[in-house]
């Protein structure tokens, strides 16, 4: 019988495969145990699974390194130094010998035991690897349980179905670091997720490497099972466990078309990003390492409209030098070329991102705490290191510096004093960097969206940050899956500040940005073209597709509806709005 | 030597006396053993200390049973129970006399373990009563330790300063639910405490009983010893230890001169509500109990502005029936006579107050969470027993109905349409209630603010809920001491909502209140006044002193300091201005 979830759309697409169901990772575990006569063969497997689980992290790490992805692979580094630790390996080999639990009951009892010592200490270091040692847990009990990893390379259902090809429908709770940073689009078609929002760590990867995948469907994820034949209609949210042959046939064909039209978004790689009415925009790219910077080029973005530095600092035991930081800043101008804008966020660290070297005291509400710019203030030292940096990555190309984050005029006067520093101190040692770079603010936070005019007065440019504006506008946590109905930019509260936003830096001959994930949506681009907004910044498979819509579209008409989207009455009003006056989005959406 | 303390203004007024910390409550705790000798001793003062709790829990629950607090003598019967609880008192008892514990060392440890196991369980309604185990815990602890009690009889002292009277000054990490329920004016003076925002449930407490207070002082609050001489300047969030004479003297001044004001203020305990140009508003009470109306009459409100009904929820093993809450919102109404008016909120759980007979999820960020009317519309039968209780009432008074955290017209249209259906339900039923009753909104949010020119067309009224808005508008959670400088009603950009929200009521003929703390500050009643804000409710200990500044404003003369305020860079600059061009606050602030 068909059956269909409802989620959060998370990453458009189609794709169409049998469940691979991460069952280690999607039920609450009860402990079996063993006949005493099993305990010898128990143990062999268990050992045997343990050197798989070895071998399966170094071929990972490998490949990231080839792919360039240092820092992902250290990540199964760590996991691979895991599978050595006595306290895990040795003390679940034992609940087997010993107390005759199964292989599987032994190794994910004993990493919970690990984890929540780990949990409970002080060392904020310490604290963190507990995700860790619950995920190389969940590694051995998979392969225990003869599930096939997310990474694996052939979907034991291949044969079943000549439609789906051999990519399988990852289905979890929620995918693990480890499984996010090793997912593989010639084993992974798309996954399905309990938990998580349009803005989760998970979502943003499903887009980033072009998966279809829905979210935040809770627990009736859970139903399914192995095997089934899936649906993920990502752009609608939607996953069908065992569709009919109708719906198949008419997912299928879908399907296809979308193949067709992304050869003919391809044809826009290196095209003009200009409207039909010749207004020409900038269409660029959100990316996280510097690795990504080549990537994004390739994929048509004409610059960085976001670089998430924070990711420097994040999962390594010391912080990072100014020279280190420097590289990674120059190497992401250098892949762009001398005239292509690059916009280098300093750190946002808190809220969902931890750092535990800097020992922050964990927070009741971290999305309303002390993050970013908030720490960067109060921490001068570190901060200017960071903007010495990217000043020296300034004399190697189109360089902007950008504060996360801000809230008051005041803020920003500090941040642009410590830059001015900074400048002074480069300056007196000989070192070269643009004196004239550009500095802007994010605008993310109300109070910022607020005093727009006064703020535009001050910058050089305005990002819009549109996941924090809508879940501090709409007082949602874009994590919380039972609020994903107010986690929406098309909410009119919000499209009123965006314009104010927008209106206010014009006003004053400055540029607007936005980098948040309403930038890279189809349905939004109408609006923001209307409303004048000069820099799309998105994940960088949705460039070309953009730049197409772009193409299409006529900027004077679309003024109107950038007006009427702000007198609707909710954030589907606004949408079947855009739809209605815009039919090329339909094509697409 | 004298040393000064910042720390966040929570309750205004001078209060001078000699600290009495609650060490217990401060001071991370390491096991002292004592000699094999003095186990029997030892067991048999932990005994008479235990027996001695009890007689203190007897006490205080009598006492606030006589001032009709039935909801908090409940805490205290709970409390005693617990003393009768073998887990907890028989295990203590044990670790004395098998392993040679100190009591102190004893108690604390059994109930930090005590409440460990219960913090861990699924049950929502045991992990809350973890608080109340280590309450009791080092209520015994502070009784083997030779410490008074925040509510005891007499400062030890107070032979030595006849400047300060013989009232304390309580100096702990967080006042306990047991420790702010007790307080008692004629014992304590004041309080500091070292966590804690000016919206927190301490700093409430203090303004509703009047003791001035500062909160969220930091670690350098250990640093005070029993028995120092300590002023409190709680307007100005300052804590003086050992001050030297000038300063003493300069305070004693102080304080007496505010006496004086005192009684200024209480000549206008019956007067009207008016501006020296004869602007009448209405200047009302928040209340969190029925019991609280009468007293709030006694000190001059007009009617209630905001009784937050959620604390009839809270702290019970059942949900209060429909008659049961008739009962408290009617009392409320016959405690001010039919033409008062009586704002009854609908229940605002969730954030920082939790429900465990909700059986809610633990969430990341509970301020952005699912709290108040999501929660409500979400559980038709329990909203509209509430929206019954409080049509009921309306039969009896000037009752009104709001409701809290509505971030969209959606919203504000579901929970009208079950106010309809439980009018519905009356009416079959034959039962009297107001059918015009006026329903209006809290603007909280900044998504309502952005929109309150279209939700001003449907609802009766708003009131604007300043504690929440600021923190959502900056982005800045109220209870975190890092933050403090953000949470401010005074940055121009939250001016700048409110003075949208007003306008965009008067435009379509509605009245504005405002229940936020912000409404009963002197300095901000001359800036709302000027913006045109018709009803101020606020701790019923505030209102003679608002209505006497508001005797002396010109209603005309404000409209262009309303203007101005929205255009300065920071909140220091707002309130500078409101001082300079109101010399009147001056007095009070």
């Amino acid at each position: 019988m068909s059956t269909t979830l409802q989620g959060t759309p998370a990453s458009s697409g189609i794709a169409i495969g049998y469940a691979k169901v991460l069952r280690t990772n999607i039920e609450p575990h009860v402990v079996s145990k063993i006949e005493p006569a099993m305990a010898e063969a128990e143990a062999a497997k268990f050992d045997a699974a343990v050197s798989t689980a070895a071998e399966e992290l170094d071929a990972i790490r490998t490949k990231l390194l080839e792919d360039g992805k240092a820092h992902e692979a250290e990540i199964f580094e760590a996991h691979a130094f895991l599978l050595e630790d006595e306290e895990l390996v040795g003390a679940a080999r034992e609940k087997i010998t010993a107390e005759l639990y199964d292989g599987v009951s032994a190794i994910l009892e004993t990493a919970k035991e690990v984890a929540e010592v780990l949990g409970a200490v002080d060392d904020p270091y310490l604290r963190e690897r507990s995700a860790d040692v619950l995920d190389v847990g969940r590694r051995v009990a998979r392969l225990l349980s003869g599930e096939e990893a997310a990474d694996a390379g052939q979907d034991a259902m291949a044969g079943a179905g000549g439609a789906t090809g051999n990519r399988a429908i990852l289905i979890a709770e929620d995918l693990t670091p480890s499984e996010t940073a090793g997912l593989n689009a010639s084993t992974v078609a798309g996954f399905a997720t309990a938990v998580g929002g349009a803005t989760s760590h998970s979502a943003i990867i499903a887009r980033s490497g072009g998966f279809p995948a829905v979210v935040g469907i809770g627990e009736s994820l859970r139903d399914i099972r192995n095997g089934q034949l899936v649906i993920v209609d990502g752009g609608a949210g939607l996953v069908l466990i065992e569709p009919d042959a109708a719906a198949l046939a008419e997912y299928e064909a879908r399907r296809s078309a979308e193949g067709g039209k992304q050869a003919e978004y391809e044809a826009f790689l290196d095209r003009p990003s200009m409207s039909a009415d010749g207004v020409q925009v900038e269409l660029v790219a959100n990316i996280g390492s510097s690795a990504d910077a080549k990537q994004a080029k390739l994929k048509g973005a004409e610059g960085i409209g976001l670089f998430r530095t924070e990711f420097l600092f994040m999962g390594r035991d010391t912080l990072p030098t100014e020279d280190e930081q420097y590289e990674a800043y120059r190497t992401v101008a250098e892949a762009f070329g001398a005239d292509a804008p690059i916009v280098i966020r300093t750190m946002d660290i808190g809220g969902d991102k931890e750092l535990p070297l800097l020992e922050l005291e964990k927070e009741d509400n971290p999305f309303l705490g002390y993050r970013a710019i908030r720490i960067s203030l109060d921490r001068p030292e570190l901060f200017k290191t960071q903007l010495r940096a990217i000043l020296r990555a300034s004399a190697h190309g189109n360089v902007k510096a950008m504060f996360p984050m801000i809230a008051t005029l005041r803020e920003w006067r500090m941040a642009k004093q410590l830059l001015e520093e900074a400048k002074q101190e480069l300056s007196e040692a000989g070192i070269p960097f643009n004196p004239s770079m550009e500095t802007g603010i994010m605008i993310e936070i109300p109070a910022a969206a607020m005093m727009a005019d006064r703020l535009a007065r001050e910058v050089d440019f305005f990002s819009i940050g549109t996941n924090d504006l809508v879940q501090y506008t709409m007082a949602a946590d874009r994590m919380n899956p039972k609020l994903s109905s107010l986690s929406d930019p098309f909410h009119p509260a919000v499209l009123r500040l965006i314009d104010r936003v927008i209106a206010a830096a014009h006003a004053e001959g400055k540029w607007v940005g936005m980098c948040g994930e309403m930038a890279g949506n189809p349905l939004a681009l109408p609006v923001l073209l209307g409303m004048g907004l000069d820099e799309f910044s998105m994940s960088a498979g949705s460039v070309t597709r953009a730049r197409w819509l772009l193409a299409r579209l006529d900027r004077e008409r679309l003024q109107n509806l950038a007006r009427a989207v702000l007198d609707v009455d909710d954030a589907a009003d606004a949408k079947a709005l855009v739809l209605r006056e815009v039919p090329e989005v339909s094509e697409i959406v």
